[in-house]
């Protein structure tokens, strides 16, 4: 969703009615409250709304309120005249979606907020899930407005069960309950046993007796509804109930004020010098749908909250977008079959099935074992114990088990954990860090990027006798035609070079190597660093073959040889750089491999190193001290598993179903792509190539780099590095925002990046393309 | 729950019938799946059970079956006359509590599992949260034994939203849906949508044709029904539904019984040693409720699934209970409202919520900082780059910073990642790592335990010089008055040795240290060793004002002086040992504490770092570089954060309501307590005092301790150390199990442990203390 402006405003309170079931009363409860808002607040406005009514027009919900209650002002935006759901009775007029029907009730809710202060009751339609007239539930269709809710619980036989799983249907979804409202029945008593109910909850009930039954005539009818509701709309404790939900929209909008100087008080937070922190400079997170974070706006005299986009993705976990029903539902599913369950020697459903989902997908057939822990940096230091005990164990170095090190790539970094970090060079991360070593060696490599138009790989500066001068490519797709690269002399070049490096560092230094350690195609956390795919693929290659790190016979055809390869695809991996693993994009396939962030599709923290049948013999023995004697508690926990088999599913199914194939053809149009390999032609971003070759032209940018989801544009800059703050101007300049939204980037030095979740609607990303460009030039 | 028996049998097919709403025709479906049952498998038992009925005798459902489908063999367990909800009938009843219910159906369930092959139709009350007679809702009442679903969707105005709510709130309980049944209507159409809404999900529907309108004689009515039923049994689509029925339980079979094979192939797990793995060795979960998993039972020839206690708390995670409705909710609510956000210069309601409560809570004026992690190892590490950078920054010491230790205690351990292991002494933990390096001196310390019936503080071995004979005390609570122990002699000499041993190391070996490292009370992985609490304190206050570590003069009362405190409290912490924090049976406060566990009752990893604004202080700087550079992508996740709120509010409510007060009362009943400090009374268990007192005496016991929920009994074993395996002998009784249920249980070389959940029932923790008993002698 793109909800162009605010869903809280200070001067107007917005309530929405939701039923337990159709026919519940939801209309005379709306009367009551209109009344009763009038009589408590006799100088405000009181707005009623029915966004969408089915039924003859005379019958209409917002008819009724003005006969019953005169000063509301009424509205109905979309009427179907046939009594039925909402998405049958729309067969028949044009199609109406979903964004229509929230983009007209923001426009009418906004409208309202600029015409004084006031209440605003939205009556939906039918029950919680009743179907909009796209046919989706009206729960999805509103939930990105995230208004307070009132809950008109059903007081008939089965009532209890239906109030309690529409309220539950409500509360998954994240929507907050401000009040019950329902009708006494002293057969059933319902509210008795919901008023406890709710109690427990926090959440008060407004019990109240039941209309009168049906009049004789039409005028009777009329007269015993106006004297009803002249006489609920006074009771004391409907008043209280108008105070209560006044109070609770004044002690939202209270909260969101304080949240930042609270968080400022008690929190410390992740890297992040504090001296520049101030509650000023914290941004209050309401709550998020989609691509977008609703942030508070305290400069705002009216509109309270503001669709900010994340545009880092949330640190790289989000893939799937905030608020996804169906993460939710897959989270509650496995929380209510299991909690969480221990791991060591048990098995679950959710753990097998992602361990197999996995291997599956990444289709390398060197890897066939799944070892859980919680995030990255977890995940690269079993991955790491992994591949050094391996090599040790086979070539029985007659060294110090601390000084066997690591090949690695300038740049690259592994995580905050000390294990992770010493996997690194040293760098800002960890120069303070008290028990960091870095403990390896890191190849300078050459770069892949746009400038002025053109996509060319660049040697590091003063290295162009090592790899030769910048090269020119007609596309992107061009860089990945490993196949056809391999033979040319710039391969040569690469293969010589590191050849040379690694016999330097064994035969002349005495270094001990243990594993070849990189991110796949793109450096993340190290400034966004695009390797050209051609070197790392070599890397790989020549340490395999090397006479340095002599093989022995292996029976197995996947088993590693000269180093394990450790390919830490937690940034770049699951459709991140287009495809499930950028192993396919490096054709080059890893013997630990790991996975992080998009796994749980933006969810919970959980993280999967990948391991060869060959390396895990490796720690096979007698004793248990042989055993990789690593675990955490919650490992493989089912929360994380579940919901990570749920979203490798829908991102496998959405690339079978196309969604990114507009993308895909963008970046194939105008190529000579006919001559290359299909591999290379997976190399495409959801960012527009127009787009990106028209920044590239800009002189405040360096340079651009794009692949799937990313953009990362490198500003000109005298301070390179990450120290350096040159992009912090721009990253301000969207986060003023621009008339649709705001834009939260993070910046890494003099490069600003743009990651795109895997459900980024086309259309907001050329919005912010505009944004940007608005920005830059 | 303890249900006594398997929920899941080889030759009985069951199917629990849910409604969407109530008269939504359960009844009429269930007749038709009878009779097409009995259709299907013309050999073999058709049953049908309503649990629970209201309303007159005449029209009970079973009777309709009775009537309709001759064959099937019906039966009512409870039947209340008034046609209201259940909790309302049985008011003027023998109160009737859920696990009799449950109880009940699970006797009658086994008695038709022993009749031969066959299937069995259990009818619920109402809609899926209706009411049970105790009052709380059928659907929780029923979810330990996790019956597959059928559910009928309600085909009224209204139900499409019915029927998706009343699916949610069952599968946010981990039930799982094996297929819809729904009457046909015209008008509504809700059966095509909901058909192709399940079929989305997986579940396939069976629609039907609504059954005739009533006739206008009984003998009509009877007849008109005898012929609808006759006809839709013999549907070629009703014969498919139930053909997918049977196939279902079938596969459900098939797959628990090859999941360990699966797992075996693709899992490499935590801790384990693989060459002692084998399908067989390998426990299937299938699901897990309250203390107990539904594991598989390979050997039985008909229940396939037994109870098993958690006895590890699935790795010291587990408080609240496996399957707890109210933490699913609550974490699909953060789920549904943001999913992930990102946190850094950011802030969200749970992560403000839960800093806030656990400041409060902890009630340490020391801290007042917050720094969130994914899992106790990491936060550990944290912790130390905190403490060591403090101090670095305050003492400025001229060695390299690689060369700055801790101090902490011998057999301590603080989880796997490589900063956290460089913390704890050398051990079978972390020998074979490579990058490991144990970075302090640990600690020798007298030990608490009671032996022979007897509570005593024993030194260690051949240190009675240092710190005095084995003591007996008349009871727990007297070891933890420690003010009255501080001028005690003992005081005297463990204040003496700490001194003495902390000058040889600094000014003698020129050791450089930069923080005191401990878990207090139960130091966990390394054997649950519990340290005489007067030693951990004075360890601390030695420190805190050695002259070997001079405090510059401060401003704040709270700020660290000597070295900075660390407490991991991520086993001991949260009530595990009886109080929100162990720092309180210490009665000292450390600088630092970091939390995970409990901290989220069991469901999701999450992990915080509590500092002291002195600590914080030391990052302050002019460049990001000072900060601390630490930070996981799910950082302060949502799901987390909010579970761990509903958790830490829900411990402390349990106790304030008292849940412990009869294990504490047991602890204090027969000791001198009047003379000893209100803290030390808190110093109480779960497990029995009568029953710990009795295995302590047992010949193959060499000693006992318990605290809060904590039971470990040291096994008296000839090879002392992890790598016994003296314990693995009971560990297999147990696994066993016992009349009731197995148990499942973790050792620690020859120390056994069994840890109860914070809502463990005192019912099943004297159950297991009886096979303990039964096992041991």
């Amino acid at each position: 969703m793109a909800s162009k402006t605010s869903s809280l405003w200070r001067s107007l309170r917005t309530y929405q009615i939701y039923g337990a079931n159709t026919n519940v009363g939801k209309t005379i409860m709306s009367t009551i409250l209109c009344k009763a808002f009038k009589r408590q607040f006799p100088s405000q406005n009181v707005w009623y709304l029915k966004p969408v009514s089915t039924g003859p027009f005379d019958e209409a919900d917002d008819r009724h309120i003005s006969r019953f209650s005169s000063e509301t002002k009424t509205k109905c935006l979309f009427q179907f005249d046939e009594a039925v759901s909402p998405h049958i009775a729309a067969r028949s007029s044009q199609p109406l979606s979903d964004s229509e029907v929230r983009d007209e009730v923001l426009a009418h809710l906004t409208a309202c907020s600029k015409d004084g202060e006031g209440t605003i009751l939205l009556e939906t339609a039918g029950g919680v899930h009743s179907p909009t007239p796209s046919g989706s539930s009206q729960a999805d269709l509103y939930r990105p407005l995230r208004l307070p809710i009132c809950l008109v619980a059903d007081h008939r036989l089965g009532g209890i069960s239906a109030s309690i799983s529409a309220f539950e249907s409500l509360h998954i979804r994240g929507y907050d309950l401000d009040t019950v409202l329902q009708f006494e029945d002293k057969m059933y008593q319902n509210h008795d046993y919901l008023q406890e109910y709710f109690e427990k909850k926090g959440v008060p009930s407004l019990s109240l007796p039941p209309p009168p039954p049906r009049g004789q005539t039409e005028e009777e009818d009329q007269e015993m509804m106006s004297e009803y509701y002249e006489k609920m709309s006074k009771l004391d404790k409907v008043e209280e109930a108008i105070f209560s939900l006044a109070e609770k929209h004044q002690k939202r909008l209270q909260n969101l004020e304080g949240m930042s100087t609270r968080a400022n008080n008690t929190i410390w937070y992740p890297f992040t010098q504090h001296r520049e922190v101030s509650p000023q400079s914290i941004m209050t997170i309401d709550s998020a749908s989609g691509d977008f974070f609703q942030t508070y706006n305290s400069a705002s005299k009216q509109g309270a909250l503001v669709p900010t986009f994340d545009g880092s993705a949330s640190w790289w976990t989000q893939g799937l977008g905030h608020g996804n029903p169906e993460l939710s539902l897959t989270a509650a599913y496995a929380a209510g079959r299991y909690g969480h369950v221990m791991f060591a020697g048990t098995i679950h459903e959710p753990a097998l099935q992602l361990a197999e989902s996995l291997l599956r997908h990444l289709n390398n057939p060197r890897l066939s074992k799944v070892f859980y822990s919680d995030n990255g940096s977890t995940g690269m230091e079993v991955a790491v114990k992994m591949a050094l005990t391996a090599s040790f164990e086979r070539y029985k170095w007659n060294v110090p088990k601390e000084e066997v090190g690591v090949i690695g790539l300038k740049g690259s970094y592994h995580g905050d954990t000390i294990g992770a970090m010493d996997a690194s060079e040293p760098s800002t991360f960890n120069e303070r860090v008290h028990w960091y070593k870095g403990r390896g060696y890191w190849f300078d490599f050459p770069q892949v990027k746009m400038v002025k138009g053109k996509w060319i790989v660049e040697p590091p500066q003063g290295m162009e006798s090592d790899f030769g001068e910048a090269t020119e490519f007609a596309s992107l797709a061009e860089i990945f035609d490993i196949q056809a690269r391999l033979g040319s002399s710039t391969g040569r070049k690469y293969s010589q070079y590191i050849e040379a490096t690694l016999d330097r560092l064994v035969n002349k230094d005495g270094k001990t190597f243990g594993a070849l350690v990189m991110e796949p195609v793109i450096l993340g956390a190290g400034g966004m660093l695009f390797a050209d795919p051609l070197f790392q693929h070599l890397l790989a290659s020549t340490i395999r073959t090397s006479p340095l790190f002599p093989s022995h016979s292996h029976t197995s055809p996947t088993a590693w040889t000269g180093l394990p390869v450790i390919h830490d695809e937690v940034f770049t991996g699951l459709y991140r750089l287009g495809t499930f693993t950028p192993s396919t994009l490096l054709q080059s396939q890893p013997d630990i491999s790991v996975h992080a962030k998009l796994l749980t599709g933006g969810l919970v923290p959980l993280c999967c190193t990948v391991a060869s049948q060959s390396i895990f013999d490796a720690f096979l023995g007698n004793e248990k001290r042989d055993a990789l004697l690593h675990g955490h508690s919650y490992t493989a926990h089912p929360v994380g598993c579940h919901v990570a088999v749920e979203s490798l599913k829908t991102m496998v199914e959405m690339e079978k179903e196309g969604v990114w194939d507009r993308a895909k053809e963008d970046w194939k149009s105008g190529s000579r792509l006919a001559s290359v390999s299909d591999q290379a032609v997976q190399a495409w971003s959801v960012w527009s190539k127009k787009f990106v070759k028209t920044i590239s032209y800009l002189k405040e940018v360096e340079s651009v780099i794009t692949l799937g989801s990313v953009l990362a544009i490198k500003l000109q800059d005298e301070n390179f590095g990450y120290s350096s703050t040159a992009a912090t101007g721009l990253q301000k300049k969207l986060l003023a925002g621009s008339d649709e939204f705001k834009i939260h980037v993070r910046v890494l030095g003099n490069v600003l990046y743009v990651m795109a979740g895997q459900k980024s609607k086309p259309e907001t990303l050329r919005s912010i393309e505009k944004t940007l460009l608005d920005a830059l030039s």
